[in-house]
């Protein structure tokens, strides 16, 4: 990694050393947020921003919050209070996860020939805006390796075949294994992972799609948008889950198109909405702000 | 019909009184502009406003083009005009329409019980933004009759069975031609209309669905929007077909929304986009502005 | 008041009957939450909506939240509480405020001669989405009283000369004293009004100017949008103060245009984006959703 | 320049090889675009695209067009219908302007210490889409050499003081010489040109301004939005002319922000909103669709 980067990296790093996420899911009751920030306020945290949403209040729904909180000398007090917040977490039936925001997480990218969304994640990445360790990049094409070689940023290329789409998934895993990675982003990587593969990595494979889901569902988005002639067209960042394209959406945008647009105008405007609402989605997964219940999201912005 | 509205679609009559709209369709090849340009030169035409779209300027394709001008004394010049013009129209093989702008097209709208799309339309064209004779509404409940007849517009509620579909079919046909109705717009009507009925009124029937299709085609959009989880919600407004939904889009608009949103929210944030979506898309269809070609449209904004 | 517009809001007023809102605004500090949360926990409420925000929550900034909290029997309860509540308030060195759901803010609306404003907040209000009870319209022309008047509610014409302005004023203030107005809302009302007006009713009145300030702060923002060639215009929502056009922002938004689109043209689009900004603002603000501090807004929306 | 860049540029010469676009502007009359598309009909030139504007059509106001068309064999025959347009030229009073699409035009950079603008301008250089010879990059300082350099384009870098201003921009004018640009854009440079410069470059300096202008004229936009409240940032791009921020804006875009956030966010979000906007009207002038009148644009998307 370049060392401007790796110095980006450790001041996001320090900054963040005593803070820590809280999220949340447990079936809404009464007193869930007086016992989260009374047991927190108890092991001496400091809350710096706290976001809650209850689907149905009144008649009993799900209930969802996120926490980030500072505890000075973290390293020493975050154990006790981990095990301890599980009697709240046990009383209130929750799930519950705590990330510390020091340790940036580990994520690969998968790329196929277009670079625009690559492009945009290491550019975001080198801005110091997208908090992640950036660890390698996994192709099935070998188009891209210098671009990324440049980043100094290990490239492998695994070609994907019919025939050895079991072998090149097996060899991606091991990779993502040996790199202890947290999180998988598909920037434009056109190949459909295998249920196998997708299991393995449930809530960490993030996709673009070039559409606005559930509109133009599978292979070429844009050339059926023209053909229908719709006046808007967009992209859709998802969780990647067994059903193509139908796994929890994280965040769509759109931009207008009108009659002059041809398939080549709609791909090449396209872009530019594909590549940002990829950032946004995972900046805002690295950041831990989003929870996913039944196959929705919950974006804590 | 209100005196005061009378008296600004008089204005609209009269600043108009001497305004044509010219729109054509043909196959793209060279000198069609020289050609038309001319001709209205050497008539007398003064172009206001021309605007035109090729599909494939280079291999040969579709030519479309919307010519709005001012022809002096239009009431003894017109008639030789749209002859002559027939020489024109011949040599390109095109299919053309002058529409005179001083003549108001007559329109019918169908609604069930939701106004919110009603209210825009009277309130645009009490605006006098929307260039129009409404003339009656048709509605399949009796709910909204008593806001029609504050404007002084004929309600006529017709109720809609399976039984009596037909027959209720053939009375609101019987209305759109009793009142030499020129276009009908669907504003909320919550019935599928039968082929029969549609082909009578080929490109001359506007809808607005409520959701960005193809997405969500067909029945409770919202509902849908919100199981999918989608971050935006939309209105799209087109012609009505025989394949549900599927008609040429004129018109689309979007705004977003979150987790917070639950389907009754989706709904009322909604009816904002759909009645101005609505609202854009019959403008544009009163003032010339669209062209339908391959169940798609050409937009002269 | 329109029978059907009363029921309506009798099914808002019943539907809040138990539901409060506390908004907060004091110092930032560990455990604010907590003992907010704890105190309403004790107390038998049931949180519906909580929201929070630290301008600088690790260098003692100030803190905001908004609590929408259920409690049952509230008329026999609410006065204990928001008497205990002086012990949390004091302790943290708060301004608190709770307002009563179930009664719904008695307003004002003033106008000019465009109608658009008010035709929108009219139709919110009748749709059930603009929880307030509207009961007078004040105006410096004659114009709107007849549309006033269809809607039963009650029209002021008061005309306003550099010479009676005071007198004029005094009038106003006089009704709205007399019909215990909790918030006014100016829909286009073209008069800047005195400092002594606006002290009397501070943040109590709402406005609508016709850009996205701070750019075209006074007259003829549309002419002079026009003049300077800016491709987007945009319409702006804010409390009024005595600095012109300088108030508190609650909500603006935009539309792109170009150059075609002449003054008159601005105009007109501009009305839609208009009237959507204001209602938006006015929702909220009834809805409690606004904090004012340092001449800003917080919106928990 | 990196070589495949220079395939991709190589291509779109090619593609563009007997492609002219013309830029007209002139008192309206009648029978313009019948002369001019006769004109060029009868020279065999092929109108791939016309776009016309008139500002008044009907009390003889500017008319504006630009056509864009297929000249075969235009190496032998652009000479002389250049001269003979003088004639349809003069007859009309037009200003007008011919540009070979083959012939890139040749672009210089300036820049500070922020990449973002000069990375999306690369970016979409080697992605293809924004047709320049970009040829150098200038800067008062030496952070972004590096970076710049990787892409095989010359780097100056020319310190800028009070005291030396004058000799720094002669210096700067003699490489825009020396390199035959022409055009600048100035991607947050953060220095103001003197009267001096700008007089050599009229209309071919494009700026970014942080802001959606005549919003936050001057220095440090955001924190002055900050400090207003406003809920919408923006980013205009103008010509550069002797009025700080005042020039012909060619393009704008704007996004929501709220009070959550603070001045260092409402800069992370605008980068991405300056730099698309940036590239828009780069691109738009690289491709001659702006005409600049009354220190207005008129922008042919």
């Amino acid at each position: 990694m370049i060392e401007q980067i790796q110095r980006k990296l450790d001041l996001i790093r320090e900054k963040n050393k005593d803070r820590i996420r809280l999220l949340i899911s447990c079936p809404d009751q009464s007193g869930i947020v007086a016992s989260v920030t009374k047991f927190l306020h108890e092991h001496g945290a400091n809350i710096i921003q706290s976001d809650q949403y209850s689907t149905d209040p009144e008649n009993g729904g799900m209930f969802f919050m996120r926490i980030e909180f500072v505890l000075p000398n973290l390293a020493e007090r975050m154990q006790a209070l981990e095990e301890d917040f599980a009697r709240v977490g046990g009383r209130f039936r929750m799930e519950w996860k705590f990330s510390h925001a020091g340790r940036l997480k580990r994520m690969a990218i998968f790329v196929s020939r277009e670079d625009h969304c690559l492009m945009e994640l290491l550019w975001q990445w080198q801005a110091g805006v997208l908090p992640a360790d950036i660890v390698l990049v996994i192709s099935n094409h070998p188009d891209l390796g210098p671009v990324v070689e440049q980043w100094k940023i290990p490239f492998y290329h695994i070609p994907v075949t019919k025939e050895n789409k079991r072998e090149a998934e097996r060899e991606q895993l091991e990779l993502l294994m040996r790199y202890d990675i947290d999180v998988s982003v598909l920037a434009r990587y056109m190949q459909i992972l295998s249920p196998e593969f997708v299991a393995e990595q449930p809530n960490r494979i993030i996709n673009i799609h070039h559409s606005f889901l559930p509109a133009f569902v599978g292979a070429r988005p844009y050339e059926r948008a023209y053909e229908r002639g719709v006046k808007i067209i967009g992209a859709t960042s998802h969780y990647v889950t067994n059903d193509l394209d139908e796994g929890p959406i994280i965040e769509q945008d759109v931009l207008r198109v009108n009659h002059k647009h041809n398939v080549e105008a709609l791909k090449r405007m396209g872009r530019t909405v594909e590549r940002n609402v990829l950032a946004r989605a995972v900046i805002w997964h690295l950041e831990d702000r989003v929870i996913v219940h039944n196959n929705k999201t919950i974006v804590f912005e």
